[in-house]
C-alpha cells in the first residue's frame, strides 16, 4: 500500500495544474461584475469536493454568493470534522501594480503568483487534496467530513454566518479545522489561537451641493475633505492610541504565559521592517510589533478620496470626502458597542458646516483559545511530520469573524492551521503561495486527517 | 451710421453660433490628452482675433501650450490697451455630475451650459467681439490694441508671464483690460479691485512599499493615509484659523473705507448659503462671509487619494496617501515665503513612518489697487450705458496671478471687469454663461473702447 507520503509526492503536477485553473476564476466577491465567476468558482469547487470522495455535496444558493457544503459519512463512531474555507477572493486593483496577470497564475522560483493563491483558494485546496489522498491511500475517508467553503468571506460571510446559526444541528461536528491564517516563518508549522476582530466603515462628509471654487468660495464654506481629515486625526492621539470613548475598556493585558510565549518566538524586528518597506514602524506606545499587531485593537484608514485627484492642478473645494475605516479588535471587545461609540464620536467631532453619512461593511468579534486535547496533540504531531519542525502557537492580527462563531455555536475546538508566509501579499498586489509549503502542507493536513481517525477526538 | 448699440443687437446669433464653436474645442490644459485641442483651440482664436481687425496675430510656441499674441496699430497718439484672456479651460470631472456635455454648448433659459462658457471663453471672446463691433460701426478700431490670450492660465500661466517679462517693451501700453472675474449680481456691472493669491501643492505621504493587510500590519506599521489626515487636521485650529508659522504675519487688516464698502453691496446670506447648498457656512472666526473670502487667506485641501476607494470593503492599510492643498493669499503676503514655510511645516508635521514628498504646482501673489483715472472713468461710465447701473467695485477670493504681474511689469493700470454671475459653476459642472450679460457685456466693452479711443488715457 502505498503511504500518504509517497502519493502527495507523486501528485505534485496534477495538484499545480487543478490549483492553477482554480486561480484563474476570477472570484472578487465584493465587486458586482463578478458575480457569474463567482458561481463559476463555487460549481468549481462543488466538482473538486466530489472527486475529493465526499458523496453529498451542494452549491446552496444564497441571498449573496452560494455557499459550497458538502457531507460524507463513513461511520457512525467515527470522529466528525468540520473543515472550513473560502473560495472568493480580494479585489485586485491597483491591477498596474501586478508583475503578471492577478488571474493567470504565475510560476516564479518556489512560488505562484495570483490573486487568492494563498487567500484562501491554496490553503482550501490543500484541505481537498489532503482528504482525496487519504481516500486513495487508505481506501475511504478516515473521518466523517462536513465541508464549508463560503464565497463571502472577503464582505463579511454575512450569508455563512446566518448558514451557521440555521444549520447549527446539521453541522454538529467533534472538530472544526480551517486554514485561512499564517505560517510563522516557512516551514515552521503554525498553529493559531487568537484572532482580532473588526468592524468596517465608510463614512462620508458632505458640504456644498458641487463642488466649488475654492478661490471664490474658499474660506467661508466648510470643506469636506479638510472636515473629514481633521476628525480621522483626531481618532487617535500622539501615541498612536485611538480616542473612541470606551475603545479600551474591555481591552485586557497580556498574561505572563503570553508574554513570554511571545519572547520565545523567532521574530526579527528588522526582516519585519525590510518586508513592509517603510521608513520606520510605529504604533500604539508601549508595545512591542507582535503584541501590537495580536493583543492590542487599533484604527485603520482603509480608502481617502475626496475632490480632484488626477493629474495637476484643479482649484475646486470638494461637495464631498469619502473614508473608508476599520478597526481591529481584540477579545472581549464587543463589536456593537464599538459600531455604537465610534458613529456618535464621529458625529461629535463632525462640523456643523457638513452631513455625516455612516454604513457599516462588516462587524465581528475577536477569539482566542488554548489549544488543548486530541484535536491540538494530532495537530502537533501531523504537523512536526509533514514539516520535520514543531509547530508554534501564535496569535494573528486578521480577522476571521466566523471563527469566533464556530465555537460558540457548535461547541466544538477549533484548529486554524496557516500556510500564508511572511510577505505573501495577502490583500495587495502580487499575492503569491510558496509550493513547497502547499505540497509539503497536503501532506501534513492528510496525516492529521488519518491522524483523527484512527485516534478519534474524545477525552 | 449705425451706432455700436443696435449693431450688436443685429449680431446676437451669428455671436452665440461662434461662442458655441468655441466652447465645443475640448481646451484642458492640464490634461495631456487634451494636448492637440488645446493648440486647435489656439488657432480659432487667432483666425477670430484677425476677423476682429487685428492685422497681425501669431500663435506663439511656448514649452507648454501656446499662446494667442495679436496687435494693431491705429495712430501714434492714440491710446494702446492691452486686452488678456485665456482660452483653456479645467478639466469635467466628474463628468456624470453635468446635465448636459461639458463639450456640447446647450441652451436652457437664460443660460449657455458649457465648461469655460464663463471661464474664460464666453468673456475672452466678448472683447473680440467688442473690437469687432467698433470697427464695423466706427470704420476702425478705437485704440492701438495688443492682445495677448494664453492656453496656460489654469495651470499657472508659466509659460505667458516669462513671455510678459521677456517681451515688455513689446507688450508696452496704457492700460490693461481683462474679463475674468465676477459681476456681483446679474445686471449689476462690477470692477474687480483686489483678488487674492495662491500657492498649490502636491502633498505624498509613502510608507510601505506596497498596500499591505490591515489585519495582518495593522497597528505596527504608520498607516500614510492616518498620518496624511492628522497632518492635515493639524493645518487649521479650532476657529478655522491656518496654523503655519508666520502665515498671518504680513495680513494686513481690512480698512475703515473697504468696511464700508463692503457693508454698501448688496450681499444676502440667506442666498449664499442657498446658492452653495451646504448645511452651514463657516470660515475664520470674527469674520463676516465676503471679508473672508476677500481679505483673509485661507487653506483648502482640493483633493485626497488613498487606497481603497471603490465599492464594498477592502482591508488594506495603504502604501501611500495624496493631498492636493492650496492656499489663497491677500496683498503683502509672498509666495515664496509661505511655499518654504509649509514645505517645512508638513516635514515637521510627519510621522517618522512615512516619507515626504511634495510638488508645487503654482504660485501667485495677490493683488489690490484704487480704481482712479480716466482708465475707471471710462469704464464706469461705458458700463452704466451698457447694464443700465452703475458698476460696483468688489475684491474678490479667486486668484488671477498675471494682474500683479501686469501691474509690475507693465506699470499700466489693470482694470479687470468681469461677467461671472453667482453660482455660475466655475470649475464645477453645469459651468454656464448668461447669454442677456454676454450682449450686454459685449455692448459695454465696445463702449468702453470707443471712449478711451474719444478721450485718451493721459491725465
Amino acid at each position: 500500500m502505498t503511504s500518504i507520503d509517497e502519493y502527495v509526492r507523486s501528485q505534485r503536477q496534477r495538484y499545480e495544474e487543478e490549483l492553477f485553473d482554480f486561480l484563474r476564476i476570477p472570484s472578487v466577491s465584493t465587486e458586482t461584475r463578478y458575480r457569474d465567476d463567482v458561481r463559476r468558482c463555487a460549481e468549481w469547487v462543488a466538482d473538486r469536493t466530489r472527486e475529493a470522495g465526499v458523496s453529498s455535496v451542494e452549491v446552496v444558493d444564497t441571498p449573496g454568493h452560494p455557499i459550497v457544503y458538502g457531507e460524507h459519512h463513513v461511520a457512525d463512531d467515527a470522529p466528525t470534522v468540520l473543515v472550513y474555507g473560502h473560495y472568493d477572493v480580494q479585489p485586485v486593483d491597483p491591477e498596474d501594480l501586478w508583475d503578471s496577470p492577478p488571474f493567470e497564475p504565475t510560476v516564479r522560483g518556489d512560488r505562484v503568483y495570483a490573486r487568492g493563491a494563498t487567500d484562501n483558494k491554496g490553503q482550501v485546496f490543500m484541505h481537498l487534496k489532503a482528504l482525496e489522498a487519504c481516500r486513495e491511500t487508505g481506501g475511504r475517508l478516515p473521518v466523517n467530513v462536513k465541508l464549508l467553503i463560503e464565497g463571502e468571506e472577503e464582505i463579511g460571510s454575512v450569508n455563512v454566518e446566518k448558514f451557521l446559526v440555521e444549520q447549527k444541528d446539521r453541522l454538529a461536528c467533534d472538530a472544526v479545522i480551517l486554514s485561512d491564517t499564517g505560517m510563522f516563518e516557512k516551514g515552521l508549522p503554525t498553529i493559531t489561537v487568537g484572532l482580532r476582530g473588526m468592524v468596517y466603515f465608510e463614512v462620508r462628509f458632505r458640504g456644498p451641493f458641487s463642488d466649488l471654487h475654492s478661490g471664490v468660495y474658499g474660506g467661508a464654506v466648510e470643506n469636506p475633505a479638510n472636515a473629514l481629515a481633521t476628525v480621522i486625526g483626531r481618532l487617535k492621539d500622539d501615541d498612536h492610541r485611538v480616542t473612541i470613548p470606551g475603545f479600551y475598556e474591555a481591552v485586557r493585558a497580556i498574561t505572563d504565559q503570553e508574554g513570554a510565549n511571545l519572547a520565545s518566538l523567532p521574530f526579527d524586528e528588522g526582516s519585519y521592517v525590510e518586508e513592509v518597506g517603510a521608513p520606520a514602524l510605529a504604533g500604539e506606545e508601549g508595545f512591542g510589533t507582535l503584541e501590537r499587531v495580536w493583543f492590542r485593537p487599533t484604527l485603520d484608514v482603509n480608502g481617502l478620496l475626496s475632490g480632484f485627484t488626477g493629474e495637476g492642478a484643479k482649484t475646486v473645494l470638494p461637495s464631498k470626502a469619502m473614508a473608508k475605516i476599520s478597526m481591529r479588535l481584540v477579545p472581549d471587545q464587543d463589536p456593537v458597542a464599538i459600531r455604537a461609540s465610534f458613529e456618535s464620536y464621529i458625529r461629535e467631532l463632525a462640523p456643523e458646516g457638513v452631513s455625516v453619512e455612516i454604513d457599516l461593511f462588516n462587524a465581528g468579534r475577536a477569539w482566542a483559545a488554548d489549544p488543548e486535547g486530541p484535536l491540538f496533540t494530532a495537530a502537533e504531531e501531523a504537523l512536526e511530520a509533514g514539516f520535520g519542525r514543531s509547530p508554534v502557537f501564535i496569535r494573528e492580527g486578521g480577522s476571521i469573524p466566523i471563527v469566533a462563531l464556530f465555537s460558540e455555536t457548535l461547541g466544538a475546538p477549533v484548529a486554524p492551521i496557516g500556510f500564508a508566509l511572511p510577505g505573501c501579499n495577502l490583500h495587495a498586489p502580487n499575492e503569491w503561495l510558496d509550493l513547497d509549503v502547499f505540497h509539503d502542507g497536503i501532506d501534513a493536513l492528510a496525516r492529521l486527517y488519518a491522524l483523527i481517525g484512527e485516534r478519534g477526538l474524545s477525552g
